[in-house]
């Protein structure tokens, strides 16, 4: 009989059109990296016997900080040329959760999504309120230059007199779901999931996708798993795609793997909903499902290797 | 063995401390006919063939534009003294959705939620960002005059200089939950909901409850339910209301009266989330379930007589 897993952690950063094809050996080099060092992070933090919730955090603060990621420091521009991001952060065993949607200029939104899970009453703040809620706390605001990185700009450029909005990156007509995220589950035997994005590129009217959306992208509970996803937020929505996932396992007795695939393989590709997702749960089974041709994911589960991947294997 | 229902509609006006002593015979009789016009104006479109979603549109409108409730006119007051109003429209056929948050001066909120369904690729739009796309799709604007009441701007001038907020009005510490909506099931079984809401008198920070967001305070799926919900949003966010009684039927196999009745009166109740929903299923099953003191609602199953109630009875 195997051994019950003590601990484990799983993240993205991102699904798509991502092919050897379209990465060149260093590109693939830094991204291998990044996903690696972000999977460190929060390891080390397990193993030391901290929370879930303080481990997807912390994961996911590094994630946002590597401008490779279209999260915090790398986000796109939308419409406006500016950047606008969402988050959200959900523990498992209190069911609390906070998120944001619409910010600019917060250097982490997901420590924005913390604060306002242990410091507010209200689980979803939007747009200036949740800046203002932000300088109340004392969160670090950065000017727009540092969000910028030359190919976001580029993309953008590429778009900005058009219609035309794009989950991530492409000039090249391909679609890039652009979020990072992260789940686990600690030694305590709690879970949490947390996700991050700058949206999509050239976006308007201020749309809000599944990340900040608490069953949509992101979702948590002890008695089931936890879940954090990236794709075409839209078709996440309307599935309620997380806590579909939750659900099945809670109401059906599906596996982890199962609900996953089956929501990610059947119901979402049934409507053409593309993207990915990474999962765990509280017996630390870790499934890492995407429909897209990639995604960018590594998960570690407690006594076992890191594992990086980006291409369909 | 009973006839299968043809159509069915059910609404609601809110829910909270609502009590036979907190309102005047005269208020009560006022209430009353306001929930029996808005049920009559769907019940006529769903008795003439209209679809759900046109039903639940047009008894929303109905319930948007009059002042008795907080939902477009009528709305309350946010903690900068202006209106700032949420919307959903789902449709259970093809689980098409549209929501918009943090609007102002839009008259209809949601016919915007409509548009937003029928004529973008995106689900929920927000803000500054959600009035563009109205102007764009040619939506009725009215000057903050419109939406004024003096009881509203009372409640508010009472709160503003504290950090108190109110789900609506209160001079004596009762809790009332503002919003309004309506789910429906037309001759040819397709399923919709709508939920509308002015928010909380005094809130900040741009919060965002549960009204807009797709399977926390909306939800329709033609295969279990319609659910539209009025309560302490945060609560309905943390446990997925809408889309939770949808699982409990499609993968648990309860009728739509056990699933409602265990979300309401045990899920939400063991947390101390308050509030209710209105509910119908493909079979014309309605329940109107809350766990506050009152809740304005009325229900009329085709054959039947129309039901208005605001007190438990």
């Amino acid at each position: 009989m195997e051994k019950k897993p003590s601990f484990a952690l799983a993240l993205h950063g991102g699904a798509g059109t991502i092919t050897r094809a379209s990465l060149t050996p260093h590109m693939e080099q830094e991204y291998r990296a990044a996903l690696r060092q972000a999977l460190e992070v929060g390891y080390k933090i397990l193993r030391e016997e901290g929370s879930a919730l303080t481990a997807v955090e912390a994961t996911v603060v590094h994630l946002e900080d590597c401008p490779l990621f279209n999260a915090g420091r790398g986000s796109v521009f939308n419409k406006l040329g500016y950047h606008e991001m969402d988050a959200a952060l959900m523990c498992g065993k209190t069911l609390e959760a906070g998120a944001i949607t619409g910010v600019r200029n917060i250097r982490n939104p997901i420590l924005l999504a913390s604060e306002v899970l242990h410091h507010s009453d209200h689980v979803l703040l939007s747009h200036p309120g949740a800046e203002d809620f932000a300088r109340n706390q004392g969160l670090a605001f950065e000017p727009d230059a540092y969000f910028f990185t030359q190919q976001r700009y580029d993309q953008w450029q590429a778009l900005r007199d058009t219609d035309v909005y794009m989950l991530d990156h492409s000039e090249t007509g391909e679609k890039k779901f652009g979020t990072v995220g992260a789940v686990a589950v600690d030694l305590a035997g709690d879970l949490a999931a947390a996700t991050s994005t700058g949206g999509m590129t050239n976006k308007n009217f201020n749309r809000v996708g599944d990340t900040p959306l608490i069953g949509a992208g992101t979702y948590a509970n002890n008695k089931t798993c936890a879940v954090s996803c990236t794709g075409h937020g839209e078709y996440f929505i309307r599935h309620v795609v997380a806590y579909d996932i939750s659900c099945l396992m809670e109401y059906k007795g599906m596996s982890l793997a199962q609900a996953c695939n089956l929501v990610v393989h059947q119901k979402l590709k049934q409507y053409g909903g593309e993207g990915g997702l990474v999962a765990v749960s509280p017996t630390g089974e870790v499934t890492l499902p995407f429909n897209s041709e990639g995604m960018y994911r590594a998960s570690w589960v407690a006594g076992g290797e890191p594992l990086v991947g980006i291409y369909q294997e």
